[in-house]
């Protein structure tokens, strides 16, 4: 083999300002910058209409230009989930991170504790002895780490149990060598204010009897997010994928099919029978997350058009319901995903148009890293 | 913000060769030497022993490394589904690269002809006439392109529905200027050899009737790959999965849990209740992907633990079925995943080991390639 290697093929593909949308080659994501900005405009004037401060989550995005746009906009700091991904925003000039994870094991506290020494607002969570006496053995003889407790208020991922196990904890952290307690985060059910409210007034209460003071009271989500007023003992609310939308937001109620900022741009590649139309989006494009809904993304401007299933470069779209004009071979339509997250996590560039024309091309600089 | 911004810290985080896989911080896919080079081994076997060309499908891994590898053992060429993944395995000295996908658009016809003009054995895929005049338009004035017709024996993806209409569109090929008629590709529905030879036997021989031969008829697919013998119309067969495995290939009856290459290695980070384990693994490590199983992943060595749900970066792992020890708090443990392919999409890297040291560490080269 190899007689004639391709060595000044170049595989960078990246569109360039004034580029038209339309004119792309498929499969891409592609961001519309009005409606993020009016995302991101709506949700920070509800935070400040009432008091809440704002923490957005970058796993939706892992683009620190967006965040630097959710700051200016007025958010408090930012929320990452992995400590690579908070290293990265570190090196963009984020100080004000918290983490929202366990971390355990000696290579992550190393990581962990460079980061913690070069940035002054650097928080974690923990929800077990495990956890908080693994960070207090490695923090006791360095810079001190803030850690909140992770409740279960009812999201049934991560967290203390009840009111009395989260004062413990805090309780406990509170007296550990090398970490400052931070207070409290929660990972919520969507549309349970009211049981959210009363587990954190609860614990805050439990704290404040042992003469313990919770700095900060983390409550999140996307879905539910406008009732987070409801909960008056957070004094600060988290959440990511409002800045794009996407299809499980619309039917969660958060939004309008026209605030998805984000589209999928695909092109009809081939359309074996009258029924069956295939595009060149498939589970590595759109991914495979159905979130509750029966098909792989809603196609803009077929209402009735099915995204039955996806190979990994393939979907197969069930145009049986279809009234009206089908897509043809050469056509390009656009999907709104199920959930917009998981799709930046696959595309090491995002695409932003105004209109239909590019404005810009970021890195998707915090994809992909492995913890 | 940005008062100390954290400029020196390392973002990069490889293992070194004589690492030990049980230290590495996880979320980490993990390959096993022995069982690759065994997967490779017997399907390069078998295909020997039936005299069938082998066409590995790198989607699987976009490794070049591997693809050396099954080419070593004996594999004719490569299968790709994107130009830009031809285009890597061009770089690295592969000429024989078959791209099962109808390629559309003035971009992309741009980057196919390059790429014609500087490898050898370069050939696509049509279904329709929309494609191949697409294809002809841009290759009359060029060095002609080999084009074969995707036939759907039963796959219901892409594809011509009959051997007439694949006879057809051959026919059209043959005629076109630019373009050579490079045969039939089929995607097969498994377990259904019977029903592919069928068509492809029809096909062959009304081409035939007129006077026109197919140089290659290529089958497909993992899954029933043990009977690809049994379509003795095929010149080739096309696999990917088959390199790793994994948890669907173990259920198709392709191989055993114990022929799995790749593990995903992740940690227990929270137990928050008696019969929930939270591991660091979620959608963004493991995907969606269902394929017909009720949940993302079977863990090696507890066979009753059920990984019932993925948030990007968490699964939640239910245990009520689990007779003995349950995993705890900082427990490492390893997950076959129900789908390889997908996986290595959202790595940048591989890391290989052998007993448990670390042998290699790969760049997943076309990985997040857009098309």
């Amino acid at each position: 083999m190899a007689s004639s290697i391709a060595h000044d093929i170049a595989l960078e593909i990246s569109p360039k300002p004034g580029d038209r949308i339309e004119e792309l080659s498929t499969p891409r994501p592609i961001i519309d910058e009005d409606r993020l900005a009016a995302n991101i405009a709506r949700v920070q004037s509800y935070m400040d209409a009432h008091g809440l401060n704002f923490r957005p989550h970058i796993k939706t995005h892992k683009i620190p230009a967006l965040a630097h746009a959710q700051v200016a906009a007025g958010a408090k700091g930012i929320n990452c989930q992995k400590i690579t991904e908070a290293e990265v925003f570190a090196k963009a000039g984020f100080e004000d991170i918290l983490i929202t994870f366990n971390i355990l094991g000696a290579e992550k506290l190393a990581r962990l504790s460079a980061l913690n020494d070069r940035i002054a607002g650097l928080k974690v969570v923990a929800d077990s002895m495990v956890t908080v006496d693994g960070l207090s053995d490695w923090f006791a003889a360095r810079k001190p780490l803030t850690v909140l407790v992770e409740c279960d208020t009812g999201g049934a991922r991560c967290g203390v149990q009840s009111p009395a196990q989260a004062a413990a904890l805090g309780k406990h952290i509170a007296g550990k060598p090398g970490l400052v307690f931070g207070g409290l985060m929660n990972y919520p059910k969507p549309n349970d204010a009211a049981a959210t409210q009363a587990f954190l007034v609860e614990a805050v209460a439990l704290l404040k009897n042992d003469g313990i003071e919770c700095p900060i009271v983390s409550n999140g989500g996307t879905p539910s997010l406008f009732e987070a007023h409801l909960v008056t003992a957070a004094t600060e609310h988290r959440a990511g994928t409002y800045i794009y939308n996407d299809r499980s937001m619309v039917r969660a109620g958060h939004c309008r099919e026209e605030d998805c900022a984000m589209h999928i741009l695909a092109t009809v590649v081939s359309r074996p029978t009258e029924d069956r139309a295939v595009i060149d989006a498939g589970s590595k494009a759109l991914t495979s997350d159905l979130l509750g809904f029966a098909d792989y993304g809603q196609v803009v401007g077929y209402p009735d058009a099915v995204i039955k299933g996806l190979s990994e470069e393939h979907g197969v779209i069930d145009l049986s319901n279809c009234i009206g004009p089908r897509p043809e071979i050469g056509d390009k339509i656009r999907i709104i995903p199920n959930h917009t997250c998981v799709v930046s996590n696959l595309f090491d560039q995002m695409v932003f148009h105004r209109d239909g024309v590019v404005t810009r091309v970021e890195d998707v600089a915090a994809r992909g890293l492995v913890w």
